[in-house]
C-alpha cells in the first residue's frame, strides 16, 4: 500500500512536469535543473554561468532551499530575475513547486531558466521537472569515488560539472578515474572541468550551452 | 491520507529505533550515527577514529552505502569488523536496516559501533536509529554557509566535526562565523577542527569521543 502512494506521488510528479515542459515550450524557454551535494558550489556556478551568456541569452533563476534565501539574494544583486522555493525541510523540488515559481517569470522575455535543486546528490535525480537538461556539479574536494555510490544521479544527468579543480593539487582527485567511471555509467555525458573561483574553464561551459539553447 | 502514512513510517522507525537502543544497552555498547554530505570524508573520518580509539576500544562499522562496499572493504582492510547496508536507491539508513546489521555482530564483544550513514544533508537527520550519539561532519570545501539551508541536520547533531581544515587556505570559509552560526542554532553542540588528511585535531576528538563511551 505504501508503494502504491509513492507510484501515485511519483505519477502526479510527471503530469506536472509535463505541463512545465509544454509551458516552457510555448514560450521558447530552456530550462535547466541544476543538482549536486551541499556545497559543491552551484550557486556560484550560476552566477558564472549567467555572466558568460549574458550578451547572448536573457535568463531568470529559481533557488530551491530548504530554508533561507541567501543564494536568491545573490543572484538578484546580479539583476538577473530570481525565484525563492523553500522547501520546508524537503530534499529534493518538485514539478509543482517550479510550476508555481515559473508562474512568477515573464517566460515570453526570456531564453532560459536556471534551476538550482536542493543540494543532495540522491533524491533530486528521481523528480522530474521538465527541464531540457540535467547538470550535476561534482567539486573535486568530494572525491573521485562518487559514482558508485550515487548511481542514480551520474546516470540521469545530460552534463557533469567537475567544479573546485582549483583545488586538485590538495587533495587526491584522480580525474581521469573518474572520467573513465562516468563514461561507463552514461555514456553520452558531457563533461567539464571547471573553477567558479579562478574561472578556468567557465568559457568552454558557457559557449556549450548556448549554442544548445540556441539549436533548442 | 499521505501525511497520516509518513507519520506511520515514522512512528515504526522509531519503535525500532528504541528496540536497538535495547538491545545495545544490554551489551554495553555506544553507537554513533555519523552524518554528511557526500564526499565529506566519513569514511576516511571513521578510519581515523578507529586507529585513535583501537587501544582502548573494541569497534564495529555499519556502513550505508545506496549501491557498492567500497566503504566497507576499507574497514575490513584495518581489521575491523564491518557490515555493508545497501539502501537500494533510499537517501538514508533506517533505524530497520541497522537492526538487521546489529545482528551479524558479536555485541557482547564490542563497546562501539560507528554508522556511516548515506552521504545526505537532509533525510538522515529525521531518522533515528538508536543512536548514543550523533556525528555529523562539514567539509570546509563545502562553506560556512551550510548551517542556515540545512538547518535541521545542524541542529540536531550532538557532535559537529569540522573535516579537511588543511584546504582552509584555500578557499573562503570563516571559521568563526561558522562556529557563530551553530552555536545559535545548536548551543551544546560539541565542535572539533579535523583534517584526515594530515591527522591535526584528531586526536583531541578521539580522547574525547573515548571518554564519552566510557562515561556513558
Amino acid at each position: 500500500m505504501e508503494i502504491k502512494v509513492l507510484e501515485g506521488i511519483f505519477d502526479a510528479n510527471e503530469i506536472i512536469a509535463r505541463e512545465n515542459r509544454e509551458l516552457l515550450d510555448g514560450s521558447g524557454v530552456f530550462m535547466v535543473n541544476l543538482m549536486a551535494s551541499p556545497g559543491a558550489g552551484k550557486t556560484s556556478f550560476i552566477l558564472a554561468t549567467l555572466d558568460g551568456v549574458k550578451d547572448s541569452l536573457s535568463c531568470a533563476v529559481i533557488e530551491g532551499d530548504i530554508a533561507g534565501k541567501v543564494d536568491s539574494e545573490r543572484i538578484a544583486e546580479q539583476g538577473v530575475a530570481a525565484v525563492q522555493i523553500n522547501t520546508g525541510g524537503s530534499c529534493h523540488l518538485e514539478a509543482k513547486q517550479v510550476n508555481h515559481a515559473l508562474e512568477h517569470l515573464d517566460l515570453d522575455r526570456l531564453d532560459m531558466v536556471l534551476v538550482e535543486n536542493v543540494g543532495n546528490l540522491v533524491c533530486p535525480a528521481e523528480f522530474k521537472l521538465g527541464e531540457d537538461l540535467k547538470v550535476m556539479i561534482l567539486s573535486v574536494a568530494e572525491g573521485h569515488d562518487k559514482p558508485l555510490k550515487y548511481p542514480l544521479m551520474f546516470s540521469e544527468s545530460d552534463v557533469l560539472i567537475v567544479n573546485k579543480t582549483d583545488l586538485i593539487e590538495h587533495t587526491d582527485f584522480d580525474m581521469e578515474a573518474l572520467k573513465e567511471t562516468v563514461r561507463k555509467m552514461n555514456p553520452g555525458v558531457e563533461m567539464f572541468e571547471i573553477s567558479c573561483r579562478t574561472g578556468e574553464g567557465v568559457e568552454r561551459w558557457t559557449d556549450w550551452l548556448t549554442e544548445k539553447v540556441r539549436s533548442a
